[in-house]
């Protein structure tokens, strides 16, 4: 498996409306196993993206996604960076969707 | 909801054998949504631990269950130390266990 955890950071003052956005719009993708977005406490600007996929090449499949490339668009103008971003291979756990015929 | 994401540090060789006792030992927990443990590729000797409990209270409880505190015991002489650690408020995703009756 192939997983993700990144912090997004928010233009000042959007950190609510990015969160709104990354966490009312995902919807499933294929190979996608766990999607979570989380607010960050220390930091009203800043979210926490953690991500577990079926294989890289899924992920990087996602991100061609029209679903994901609108996001991506309706996203853009509340971004203003990206903090850390830490590659990661899940190996077990819980609360991962049952990998899909895939 | 309440959300951690954490680096573990294995003392040196034992990463595999650290990943495998925590990715192979996780059962249900009241209020656990999401407990996902994962090899970090660039550090054999690290694990990420990202985790989602329906609040803070319910992760604090869990460190006093037995089968928690039996492995926490199994785990310790593997673990060098700690890495990253992030709190976090997750607000929506994917692949969250539905929140059980707690």
């Amino acid at each position: 498996m192939y997983g993700l955890i990144g912090k997004m950071k928010a233009v000042e003052g959007q950190g609510e409306a990015l969160l709104a956005l990354m966490a009312g719009n995902i919807g499933p993708m294929p190979g996608c196993l766990s999607y979570i977005v989380a607010r960050d406490p220390a930091d009203p600007d800043a979210i926490w993206i953690t991500e577990v996929w079926v294989d890289r090449d899924h992920h990087a499949a996602s991100l061609g996604l029209a679903g994901v490339q609108a996001l991506i668009a309706r996203a853009r103008p509340l971004i203003a960076g990206f903090g850390e971003r830490f590659e990661t291979e899940p190996a077990g756990g819980l609360g991962m969707l049952p990998e899909p015929g895939v």
